[in-house]
C-alpha cells in the first residue's frame, strides 16, 4: 500500500480487502449482539449533524479513518431495526443471506435496464419472482416486477388501471380536457397513505381517493363500498379502481377479498390487493383462507423487505394484466434499442415501470429463499405471528391493558387502560397512552409506535424481526407493565 | 455449526463470517481483473433461467451451495458494467469505498422514512447533500434529497412545479375538471425519455411534452422555445415548466441554461435542469462555465450513481423551493405522527417524495466523498474526459471514421464512413455501422451502444469506469479499426 493515493483509478485493493474484512466482523458481532444498543436512537435533533464537518474533505481518506468515524458518529445515531426489541410499525427484518446478496449486486453494480445489461439479472428475476409466486400459492399466470417499495408498486398499479381505461390519458394527460369523466378509487379508511399519495402523484387528487367506512375488525365494509359506487355513478363520476389490504398498516385488518371482487367485477374497477405487509402470510397454508378472492385481483403488492428477511428494498407488484403495465410505461429511444427487445424475444424490464435504473434486486431475494428455503421462511413467519398471539393474550387478561383491534397476524393493538383512568374519560387514556409510549421507548429497551383506532390513541407492538423471541416479547410485556405501574404512582 | 439449520433466528454467524470474507476476496479479485470476463454476456435468451430450478427450495441450502451457484450460472450472464471496456449508454461505475457502505447500509438495514426511524441517517443525508452542493458549487440555499434514479428525480420535479401552480391538483385531480388549463412542459428533442415518462405518469399527457428543436450541437434553440411558448399561449395552453440538460444521453450536448433561465424567467415557467450525467463536470472547475444559467434554476437533478463513484442507485434532486416539494408530497397518517416531526424541529424525508421507505443511501455517497476527496473525484472525472475528447481527436483524423456531434464531456459520437463506402448513401452507412457495433460487441472485448443523431446512426463511446485508462481506450479505437477493415474485406 502505498502513502500516497492514487488519482486515478480505484482505491488499494488490499486496503478495500482488509477493511471489507473489519466491516464483515462487525456485521456478525452486531448480529450477535444488536441488544448492545438502545433500539431507538437516544439522541436529539442536530446531535450527529453537529458532529460532522461542514465542507467536504479536498483529499483522500483511508478506510479506517472513515470507518472509525461511522463507529463513533454515526452508530450512536441509529435506530436499530435489526434490534429484538424493535416493535414499531411494521418491524422489518433483513438476515444474513441479504446482505450478502447486497453486497454482491453492489459489487456487480449493473442497471437492469435491459435483458442486454445483464441477462442474468433479467431472467433471475422471472425466476425468483415465479418461485415467490409459487410459495404464495398466487394464480400462475400473474407475472411479478420488482418495485423499490409499495408506495412505487401501489402507484403503478392505479397508473395502470388508468391506462386500462382506454381514455388516452397517457398520449393526451387529463387537465383541460372536456371528454374526460372525474375518476374515483376507493380504499379503505384503513388503507395505507401510500395508495393516496399514489393517487395524487398521478393526478387524480386526493378527493376522489374515496375511504370506505370499515367494520369492527376495521375491515373494509362491502356494503358501504357499493352504496360509495352508487352514489358514484349517480353523481356522473367514473370509479375505476378498489384497493383491498390484506393486513392493514394500523391494525393488521384483513379486508373482504372475495366480496371485493365481486363488486370490482360488477362496477368494472380495476381490484388491487395491497398486501405490502400481510402477504407474505400467504407463505402458510393455515392463513391462506384470508387470501379467498384475492385470486380474482388485477394486481397485488408484497413486500419481501417487510417480512420475508430481505434487506430494503424489495417490494414485488404482480399482476395478470403485463401487457396494460408495459402499454402505461414504456417508451424506447433509439439508444436504448436493442436488437433482442425489437424482436421481442426478452423481456425489459425498464418497460414495466418508471423507473429507467435498476438495480439487481432479485439477487438478494434469490439468495434469502435458498438459505432458509420455503419451510425456513414459513416457520419463522409462523413463529412471529404466534408470539404476537400469545402478546395479545396477556393484554386481554390482564386488567391494567385491553385489546383495541384482533390480531389475526403478527402486531398487537393494545393499550393501557387501568381501573382507576377509566372513569376519567378518553382523553385521559389517550395521554396516558401517550405518555407510556414516550416512556418506554425512552430507556431504549423497545421501540413501539403508535396509531388511533375509532379515535382512540392505540399503542402498537409489531413482531417480525428475525432475532425476536420468546423472552424479548415477554421483556417487553414486563417494561410496559412496570412503567405503567410508576406512572400510576407519580400521578 | 450444526448440521441441523435452525428454524428460526438468523442464520449461524460463523458461516456467515467465513462466506463474507470469501465475498470480500471474491469482489477484490474481481475488481482487480474484471478483464477476465466479456464485458457483454455473451448468452442466449433462456440460457441463464434454463440452469435454474422451475420451483424454489422447501429446506435451506448452504450459503457456499448458493455462493457456488452464483459462480457458476448467474455470472455467465452478467453484463460487466465493472469493466474498463463498458463505453455503452452512460459508463456509470461504483467504486470499492461505494461496495463497503452498500455492505453496511444493507447490515443496518433501516428505513429513513422519519428523523426518529434512524437520526443519523436523516442528519448524514443533509450533511452529505450539502457538501456536494459545495463541491459542484451549487447557490447554498438549494436542499437536496436523494432519490432512488433521476426518472424520480425529473418527475418528482415536474410534480413539485404542478404543485406551484396553485391549480388545487394535489386535492382536486385534473380528470374531468372544466377549470383546469390544458399543461404544457418543454424539453429538447434531445432531452432524456425520463422527462417524459415523469410527464406522462403525472396524467400531463405525452402530446403536452413538447420537444423543441436542437441547434448544429445539438442543444436547445432558445428562439424555437420561444415560438413554442408562444404558439401554445395563444393557443390557450399554459406553459409551466422546461427543463434544460447538461449533458444529453445521446451526445452529452449542453443546453444554453442562461437563456433558457431567461424565458422561464420571462414566462413564469418551473426551471429544471437535468444533471443526472453532466452535471458531476461541475467538479471542475474549467466545466462550470457551462453551468452558466443553472443558478436560477428551481430545481436541478444530478447522479453521484452515474458517474460519481457510488454504486445505483444514488440520484439527488436539489431544489430552492423544498417547502413546495413538500407541500406536492407530505401526508401524514397518525402512525406516522411523532413529536419531534409535529414540532418541526426534524426534517422527516418521507416528506419530500413519493416513496415512504428509504433506504440509507446517504451512506455510501458519504464514504465515496471521503475515500476519494473532491479532488480525487475531479481527477477521476477530469481523466475521463481527457481519454473521450483523445479518443474523439483519433476518429476525426482518420479517413474512416467521423465525428457525429461535439464532445463536450466524456462520450463520443461517431460512425464509420470509409471512402468506399460514402457513395452509398445513408442507408448504407447506418448499415454498415449497426454491423460494426454488433461485430465488437460480440467479440466480448468492448461494449458500445449507439444512437440517432439527425437520422444517422451514431455509435456511442462513453468513458465514465474508475479503471479506464488509456490503453483500454487505444484497444478499443484498434478493436474499432481493425473490425471494420475485416467487414470492408467481406463485403
Amino acid at each position: 500500500m502505498s502513502n500516497q493515493p492514487p488519482s486515478h483509478g480505484e482505491i488499494d485493493l488490499d486496503a478495500f480487502r482488509q477493511s471489507g474484512y473489519q466491516l464483515i466482523d462487525w456485521i456478525a458481532d452486531y448480529f450477535a449482539n444488536p441488544e448492545q444498543y438502545p433500539v431507538l436512537a437516544q439522541v436529539e435533533p442536530g446531535d450527529i449533524s453537529a458532529q460532522l464537518p461542514t465542507s467536504p474533505p479536498t483529499k483522500a481518506e483511508s478506510l479506517p479513518d472513515i470507518i472509525a468515524d461511522f463507529e463513533q458518529i454515526i452508530m450512536p445515531g441509529m435506530t436499530h431495526w435489526n434490534h429484538p426489541n424493535f416493535f414499531a410499525y411494521f418491524s422489518s427484518t433483513g438476515s444474513a443471506p441479504g446482505v450478502l446478496g447486497e453486497l454482491l449486486s453492489a459489487a456487480l453494480n449493473i442497471n437492469g435496464m435491459l435483458w442486454r445489461t445483464s441477462p442474468a439479472a433479467t431472467e433471475l428475476e422471472t425466476v425468483t419472482l415465479d418461485w415467490l409466486g409459487q410459495m404464495l400459492a398466487l394464480p400462475s399466470d400473474w407475472e411479478g416486477v420488482i418495485m423499490d417499495g409499495a408506495s412505487m408498486s401501489n402507484m403503478i398499479a392505479i397508473a395502470t388501471a388508468r391506462e386500462a381505461l382506454n381514455l388516452q390519458i397517457r398520449v393526451k394527460g387529463m387537465a383541460g380536457r372536456t371528454d374526460l369523466p372525474r375518476l374515483r378509487l376507493y380504499i379503505s379508511e384503513q388503507s395505507h397513505s401510500s395508495v393516496e399519495k399514489g393517487a395524487l402523484t398521478l393526478g387524480i387528487g386526493q378527493e376522489n381517493v374515496i375511504k370506505i367506512a370499515t367494520d369492527e375488525n376495521f375491515a373494509l365494509d362491502p356494503t358501504a363500498l357499493k352504496t360509495a359506487i352508487e352514489a358514484d355513478l349517480a353523481a356522473g363520476y367514473r370509479p375505476f379502481f378498489v384497493c383491498g389490504t390484506i393486513g392493514t398498516t394500523s391494525s393488521t385488518a384483513i379486508d373482504p377479498l372475495a366480496a371485493i371482487a365481486d363488486l370490482a367485477e360488477q362496477y368494472q374497477l380495476w381490484f388491487h390487493v395491497d398486501g405490502a405487509y400481510g402477504g407474505t402470510t400467504a407463505l402458510l397454508p393455515e392463513m391462506r383462507h384470508h387470501f379467498e378472492g384475492a385470486e380474482r385481483a388485477d394486481s397485488m403488492v408484497v413486500n419481501p423487505h417487510k417480512w420475508m428477511f430481505t434487506p430494503i428494498d424489495l417490494s414485488v407488484l404482480y399482476t395478470r394484466h403485463p401487457a396494460t403495465l408495459k402499454q402505461a410505461f414504456s417508451i424506447l429511444p433509439e439508444y436504448l434499442r436493442t436488437a433482442e427487445g425489437d424482436a421481442e424475444t426478452v423481456k425489459n424490464y425498464m418497460d414495466y415501470g418508471l423507473q429507467l435504473g435498476r438495480r439487481f434486486r432479485a439477487l438478494k431475494l434469490w439468495m434469502v429463499i435458498r438459505a432458509f428455503g420455503q419451510e425456513g421462511l414459513a416457520a419463522r413467519v409462523r413463529e412471529h405471528i404466534r408470539l404476537a398471539q400469545q402478546f395479545a393474550g396477556w393484554v386481554d387478561e390482564s386488567a391494567d391493558f385491553e385489546l383495541l383491534a384482533p390480531t389475526p397476524m403478527s402486531n398487537v393493538c393494545f393499550r393501557a387502560c387501568p381501573p382507576s383512568y377509566q372513569a376519567q374519560g378518553e382523553a385521559a387514556l389517550d395521554q396516558l397512552n401517550a405518555q407510556l409510549l414516550d416512556a418506554v421507548n425512552a430507556t431504549g429497551q423497545i421501540f413501539i409506535s403508535h396509531t388511533k383506532l375509532r379515535g382512540q390513541y392505540s399503542l402498537r407492538l409489531a413482531v417480525g424481526n428475525i432475532r425476536t423471541t420468546n423472552s424479548h416479547v415477554e421483556s417487553a410485556w414486563q417494561l410496559l407493565n412496570d412503567t405503567l405501574h410508576q406512572i400510576k404512582s407519580l400521578t
